[in-house]
């Protein structure tokens, strides 16, 4: 990196908004994909015209830029990989209007995902995605991979609840996107271009979101399978009746013993799989929904589907799974697979055949009325036959759930996980499509280079 | 247009696939915007191959294409403005699959919305987008203009209700974009930008749609005010207590007297603001949120606000608007503006007040739960003082509605009228970046070229 910037930077941001010692840098190099590479320097901007300012120095001096918000990622979406400079969001953290009468509301990207929550609700009000690290990861990451989490079945996702951006694209222009009203067709979508795009396209300075009406109450029901596929295709026919859940979460056989080791007799032991179901609404659609719930619970191989009435301490050790995972092993491999309701059976089998044949310790929960599964691969890095292994059955797994139409990746996203599987799934003319809009937005490739590609 | 082209597309498309003759392309030289300008030939491609090697011909040639459904726009956008070759997807009105339990269905184009619904209605679902023209329009228009409807208020547009696409861009290449699951993140969101890009940056070929389960039960209710202006203080209400309507229509008093021409005694002389409101759901739900509305009806100004057992009769008047509004005025210069519902007081007292000031005849009426009011102004043509005031007028409601916020457009899209008023809403540098992405998909600028942009 050339001098020339550092000292127009450090002409332009105080010190304590300008980071360049490697031990101040430390904590911008990573995030939770474990991947490790520091920043030359950390700029904190206050400001579109800082993140302007800070752009287009980038863009005159060919220098790599990588915004971030609080580096929860788990993708290295966030991760400085070819060093430059790291783009802190965070202390952009303004709710700058919150307008219940509309439904809507501006931030900055900096404000925490629960920050604005806690706005939200003594208006009567929530903002749907909710990735479990929702405490301390930034609404700015939430909107740059298009976040998601257990309520998505219900209420979809980031790009689903966003109305309008400011943001600057890789030559340091500010563009305005979409609108603020629930309805506008002047102009191109930039909007939703931009949600997922993990940073590679424009850094987004402020967001207009739609908001949703907290539900009046909710419900909870949880489903005891004898076996992963009978669970699997009592998912499919929960999803096949019209009632949609507002969470429908899978826990396999080995998730269910990572918290039956951590809460003794909490879990019966004959349960192989495991259903933790809310519906929310007002108390006659609780009612109308749980009972539609229930009976769609009813395949064969049911041990027993019933109301919770207190799910609070079962869905703190659903949250806690990953975290849970981090002890049992030295490493993780996670990934985020999506298929089809209805070839969940498919998948869930295959993946239980693939673990076995390739004997590969492996945990799998998640977002099942999505199709969204975490499957992860627990191994030890230091053992390199069994990563071969683990590499080997992996790729198994991404055939399978390509052959059943699926994606590779739910709501995680691409970083530097899973770019070397892009061409499995978008074939090499579309992705062509895609550097072509890449270049558009960032024609020196500044805007953290090298990630969502191939 | 070179001879070389036409005699191309000779060697690949038989004569009923190929209309050169001025009599035969003479019926698609317009839409519902009333503007005319013949292309030199139309051709009926029957699959995505055939598309590609049309768009590849007029590539190579920089011949105008200007795709087209069933030609129901308002704005032109499917008018072959420049001549060139209209590309009728008319012929492509397949349904490839219908899949309830997955919630999706794969389509051609050139299938209708009536179509589609009629075959999602036995397996009880249906696709929400809903415009007045369902029975005629196509689907691929549908998504090419992110078309919506009544039923926007409470299911959003074509663009939440599409998860994939297979398109045609400008160089002939065939893009597979989106997947088959309710979430994904791999790759940039072309789906989106596609819809509602008016065919200026690729063909629709195929789509993956999102499909909803019908409602169980749906319940009416109208609320006559005595003005305008209260009137639009109870839209606000509605909207700001959480039961969503499934349609909250408004028609004001011009609109109400066209309905008193064609159906005397339907409707009370005192009244001068009219709301027609559906709710929907299982019959609870019906019931709770008739209640909730009902009451947020209830402001100053209400005449009566109650339960309609049979809104067919009104809900066919509210349909048969548009076209009567042709039979009062030889031209209506037709809008669909867009401003926060909390705005909405403001929109309509400042169009009454425009209208007066300029002496326009004026019929006002649309999709106010989304804030989203079809203002049309009654002109001779012949008049060249009343099209002075008309145009005059229209450039204030103009500016009022993007001083509450609002958007020029909320669902019938830029084509050429709204063409020259884009600057007005977004400004130069985003601008700018639309043409960028226009460029990267349609480098020789072919596809439905000067529509959209200023």
């Amino acid at each position: 990196m050339s001098p020339e910037i550092l000292s127009a930077l450090s002409s332009q941001f105080p010190p304590d908004r300008l980071f360049t010692d490697p031990v101040d840098c430390y904590a911008y190099a990573y995030d939770n994909s474990r991947n490790f590479r520091p920043p030359l320097a950390v700029v904190f901007p206050l400001n579109a015209e800082e993140v302007q300012s800070v752009v287009r120095l980038c863009h005159e001096y060919h220098v790599p830029l990588v915004p971030r918000g609080r580096g929860t990622g788990t993708a290295g979406g966030s991760v400085p990989e070819q060093g430059g400079i790291a783009l802190s969001l965070e202390r952009m953290n303004r709710i700058l209007s919150l307008d219940p009468d509309n439904r809507m509301a501006i931030i900055e990207p900096g404000v925490l995902n629960q920050e604005l929550q806690d706005g939200l609700k003594p208006k009567g009000f929530f903002w749907p995605p909710d990735p479990s690290s929702a405490p301390y990861c930034s609404v700015g990451g939430n909107l740059a991979t298009c976040a998601a989490g257990p309520h998505a079945v219900k209420y979809g996702v980031a790009r689903d609840h966003v109305l309008g951006l400011k943001a600057v694209t890789g030559t340091g222009d500010l563009i305005r996107t979409g609108c603020y009203t629930t309805k506008g067709v002047v102009g191109y979508d930039l909007t939703r271009l931009i949600v997922g795009s993990e940073g590679t396209l424009a850094v987004i300075v402020e967001a207009t979101l739609k908001l949703t009406p907290l539900p009046r109450t909710t419900g909870g029901i949880t489903a005891q399978y004898r076996d992963t596929t009978s669970c699997a295709h009592a998912i499919a026919a929960i999803m096949a009746q019209p009632f949609i859940p507002s969470a429908l979460e899978f826990l396999d056989n080995n998730a269910l013993n990572l918290i039956r080791g951590r809460h003794p007799g909490m879990l019966p032991d004959d349960m192989r799989a495991l259903l933790m179901i809310e519906v929310d609404g007002s108390q006659s659609e609780v009612a109308e929904a749980t009972e539609a719930v229930l009976n769609a619970c009813k395949v064969d191989g049911l041990i027993e589907a019933k109301e919770a009435n207190d799910t609070k301490a079962l869905w703190a050790a659903r949250k806690a799974l990953s975290p849970l995972l981090r002890d049992v092993a030295p490493k993780k491999i996670n990934e985020d697979v999506a298929v089809p309701v209805s070839r969940l059976p498919e998948l869930l089998g295959g993946i239980e055949q693939l673990a076995a044949r390739y004997q590969v310790a492996n945990v799998n929960f998640g977002h099942a009325g999505n199709g969204n599964i975490h499957v992860n691969l627990l191994v030890n890095p230091d053992d390199s036959e069994e990563m071969q292994r683990a590499e080997a059955c992996l790729d198994e797994v991404f055939s399978l759930v390509l052959s059943l139409d699926g994606t590779l990746s739910g709501e995680h996203g691409v970083g530097m996980a899973k770019r070397p599987f892009v061409p499995r799934e978008i074939d090499e003319t579309t992705i062509r499509m895609m550097k072509s809009v890449k270049q558009a937005f960032d024609p020196n490739n500044i805007l953290n280079p090298g990630k969502l590609f191939p």
